[in-house]
C-alpha cells in the first residue's frame, strides 16, 4: 500500500527524535515513507520531494528540522499539503530557535507546528486528519484516546 | 449548508485577529462557524462545544487565545478533530506566552500551531485538509497559490 | 478527617517535583488528597475534580503541570477555591513555558502561581490560607518560620 | 470596618495598575487600606507595615512592583498572611524582570503570584481566600462568575 | 556594468528596511540588483535566483527577511557565494525570530548574519569583500571610515 | 585589622559560587568578612547587616542571591555603601531570574551587578574601588592585570 | 575644579539617557566631564580616554551603550578605575542586548552594570564610591536617601 | 606562504570550539594563523592585531568570543578587512548573550555572525570569499559542497 504520510527530517541524526512519529504510524496501520531531505544540504531533493508528494499520493508531510529550521517551512512553500513542522530540540537554544523558525511562518504559507520535539504529535494531527475520510482510522483515534485516559486514570502516586 | 470549520476564540477581543480566518474562510466558500468559548470564562461551553463538534459536521476547528491560552489544547483535549491554534498577540508579553501556552501539548494531545496571529494561516491549514477530500476546495487553493506567486513577482521596489 | 487541600498534578511524573507539597502539608498536619489529573487526557476527570472540591471539604487546590500547563487554570475556570499553580520545569524550556502557561491567567480568573517546581511553597500558601482560620495551624505556621530562620542564622561558612 | 485587606506597591505611579485591586475589592464590598511601601525607598516602612499587617486585622496583602520587584517578596519574609504578588509591567522589559523577580521565591517563603499587570486577579484571590470563613462573600463571588460567564455567553461578533 | 552584488528581500514591505543596503552600495559606486524574492510565495524564483547568481556576476548576496525568515539560509543552500543575512524586526517578536532563523545555520551552510534591520551593515559587508580585490573599493572603505570617525568626534553633548 | 568589605549570600548553598570572592580578596589582602544573610528567611538580620555595615567599617558590600535575588537590592536600601551584587546561576532559569532581580533597580537605590556566577568580579570591582584611597591595593591591583595580561599573552593553541 | 567622574556614551544619541547621570552629579556637587565615545568607530580615542583616565584624575567612570555595547567593558580593560556600565535600550530587544553585552564579562575585568536606561542609578554609584573619602558627599548621599525616603512617604493615592 | 585567514579567540578555553575553523580551513588549503587574543585581558595585543592585520596579507579575520564577547566586534573596529563573528556558548546563558554581543553591531562597523559554535561555517564564509578571485579554492569549495550533498543523499535511517 502506498504511503500517505511522509516523515522527512533535515539531519540522520534527527531521527533520534522523528522515530516517535513513524512509530506513531504504524501503530495506527498508516503506511508512510521516511527521508532524510535536508533543506540546506540537498535544497534539490527538498524541491523534488515537495513538488511530487501529492502526486505519489501522499496526503500529510511531518517534517522535523532543528536551529534554522527551514525544511517544514520550504516543503509547504512548495505543496499545497498539510506540512506538520516538529521542532527538534537544539543544543544551544533548547530548540527556541527551532521553534520560531518554523512557527513563525508568514501569511499565506502555514505549517502546522508542534511542540519542541513533539514527533508523537505530529503523528496524530496527520492521523486526526486522515480519519477524517476513513472511519477505520478515526475508530482507532478514539481508542487510543480512550485507552489513553484509562491509563490516567489508573496511575498511582 | 452546516459549517465544515468552527472558528472560536477565548474572548470577543480576539475577534480583531481571529476576523483574517473567518474572510479566507470564506474567500474558500467553507461554511464555518464562529463564536466566543472562554476555557476560563464558560468552561461549560468549551466541554460542550468540544464534544459536540465531530457530531454536528465540524471537521476542523480553529481557536483563538492569548495568554495562558488554554482554549485550543482544551478543545483538543476533548475532541478528535484536527485542532488549530492560533496563539493571540498578548499585550504583555507580545504573544511569547500565547505561543508556548498553544504549542507545548504533551505528548497525546496535539495542536497544530501557527505563528503569533496567524489567522488567516490557520484558515489555509484547514483549507489544506478540507482539499484532501474535496477536489473543487483543491483547485481553489492551487488558485489561490498560484495568485499568491504571481502577486510577489510583480512586485516592485 | 477528611481532605482540606486536594494536590493534583497533570502526569504521575510530576510527583517528584510534587511531592515537596504533599510532605510540607504533612510536615503541618493538614489532611490532604492526591491524585493525577490530566487537563488533556482526563478532561471529564478534570471537570469532574473541579466541580466537586469545594463540595467535598477541600478548602485549596494546589494543581502542577508542565509545558503548555492547563491543569491549573481550567481547574480555577470551575472551582470558587483558591488554586495554586505550579510550574513543573520542563525539558526543553525549563518551566519557562509551564510558568507562562500558568500566570498569564486573564483577568477574571487567577490562579495564584509560585517558582518553577516550587509545590513546597504552593502547599506553604495553602498553610498561610488555612492558618487565617485555625490558631494552631497559625502557630505551626509560626513555628516553622521561627525554625527556618533560627537555620539560617547558624549555618557557617 | 477595619481592613481586611492591604494593597501595597513601590511606587505612586503602580497604581495605575493597583487601582484595579482596590476596585475589585470595593466590588466585593472586601474593606481594605492602600498604600506606597517601597521596599528601596522606604524600607522601614515596610518592616513597620509588614510585621503589623496580622496584628491590625490584615488576612491578605497584595503587593505590586515593577522591575527588581522585591515588595513581595519582602513583604512574605516579614508576616504569615498569604501575600498576592502583582508584577507591574515594566518600561523596558515589559514586565518579564517584575515577574520572575516575584515568582522565583526561594523555599519557604511563598509569594501568590498572579499575571504581569494582573491586579484585578489579586483581588480576586484575595476575595476567594476571604470566601472560605465568610458566606457572603462566597455567594458575592459566586455570582461575580455567574455573571461573568452569563457576559461571555451573549458576546456577538 | 552588471551587478556585484543582488540585494533581495522576501517581501516588498521589506524594502523600508532593505533601502538602507541599496543606498550604502550605491554611495560607494558598487553595481547592484534588487528584486523581492519570497522564500515561501516564490519558490521557484528562488531556486532561479540563488543558481544563476554566480554566473550572472554577482559576488555577494544580501537577503533580508523577517519571521521564520528562510530566505538567506535558502539560497545559501544553493549558491557558493557569500551570503549576508539581514535579520527583518517582526512585528510581534521585534525580530528575534528572524535573528534565530537566520543565524542558526546548520554546519556546512552559512550565513553571515548582522544585526535585526541591519541593512546598512549588511552592504559595508559586501563592500569590505569586494574591496579585497578592488582597491578603488578598499580606498573608499577606508574613506568612508575615516569620515565615520571623524563625525563622531566632533559630536557635541 | 578591621574588614573593610563585607560578603554575604542569601544561603549557604551560594559559598560555592561566592568562595571566589572571598578568595579574590585574599589575594589583594583585603580585610573582610563572610556571613549568611537571607533576605527572605532572616529578614532582621539583613536590615541589622546593613545598617550597622558602616558604622563598623565596611566600604564595600558584595551580596550574592539566586532566583528572585532580593538580597543585593535590599541592603542597598538601607545602607549609602556601594553594594556588588552577584547574580547565582539559578535551576531552572539559568540564573536570568537572579540577574534581572538583580541588575533591574528602580532610580535611586542602585546595585552594581556583574555576570552570572561573577563572584570574582564583584571583588575586583571592591579592590577597584578600595585601591582609589590605597596606593597599595592600587599597585597590587596593577600588579594582577598585568600578570593576567601577561598569562594570556603566553596561551598556546 | 578637575573631573572625577567621566561620563561618557557610545552615540550622541545616548545623550537623552546619559543626561540623568550628569545631572545627578550635578547635583550632588561632583566634577564630571562628559564625551562621545564610540567604541567602534573612535576606537583610538577609546583607547586614549581609558588610558589617561585615571592620570588626569578621574576616579570613577560611567560609560552608556547600546545593542553590542561594548564600551564600558572595553574602558574597563585599558583603566583599573571602577567602571560603571548603563545598558541603553536598543530599538529592536529593548536593552536586554545592551545589558548581556555589558554585564556577562569574563572574569577578571568588571563592569559595573546597572539597570537598562539607569543613568541616574550609575551616577549614585559614583557618589557612593566618592562618598567613601569624602565627607560632604556622604552627607549630600545620607540628604538625599532620607528626602528620597520622605518623598515616598508622602505620596498619595 | 603567508596567512591569508587570521582566527584569534578570546581565551585558550575556546579552542575547543575554534579548532572546527582551523580544520576547514586546512581541508581547504588555505593558509591560515591562530591566536588568543583577549579584548578584555589583552586589549594593546587587540589593537596591534586588528591594525596590522591587512598589513600582513590578512584577507579575512574569524574571531570567536563568548559571553559578553567584544572582541569580533572591537577587531572590526580597527580593520576595513571582512570580520567573522564566532558566538561561543556560555555556561549560564548558553550562548545568547555571546550572540547578541557580536550580532547586534551599530550601523557602520559590521561583523558577519554564525551561529552559536559555528566556527567551521565562519571557515567557510572565508572560505567563500577567498574563492571570489582564486579559482582553486572556487573549486574546492564546490567539490565540499557536492560532497556533501552527496552524503546526505546517502544518510539511512
Amino acid at each position: 500500500m502506498s504511503a500517505k504520510v511522509g516523515v522527512i527530517m533535515g539531519s540522520a541524526s534527527d531521527w533520534e527524535v522523528m522515530a516517535a512519529a513513524a512509530e506513531t504510524l504504524e501503530a495506527f496501520g498508516i503506511p508512510y515513507e521516511k527521508r532524510v531531505v535536508s533543506a540546506h544540504r540537498t535544497p534539490d531533493l527538498l524541491v523534488e520531494y515537495a513538488k511530487t508528494a501529492r502526486g505519489r499520493g501522499i496526503e500529510v508531510i511531518i517534517a522535523g528540522a532543528g536551529g534554522a529550521a527551514h525544511l517544514p517551512g520550504m516543503v509547504a512553500s512548495m505543496t499545497p499539503l498539510p506540512v506538520v513542522g516538529v521542532p527538534v530540540k537544539s543544543r544551544a537554544l533548547n530548540g527556541l530557535d527551532s521553534l520560531l523558525s518554523i512557527v513563525q511562518m508568514p501569511a499565506g504559507v502555514p505549517v502546522a507546528t508542534v511542540a519542541i520535539n513533539g514527533a508523537k504529535n505530529a503523528a496524530l494531527i496527520a492521523v486526526s486528519i486522515l480519519a477524517l475520510s476513513d472511519g477505520e482510522v478515526a475508530a482507532r483515534l478514539d481508542a487510543f484516546r480512550t485507552r489513553q485516559t484509562a491509563d490516567v486514570l489508573k496511575a498511582e502516586l
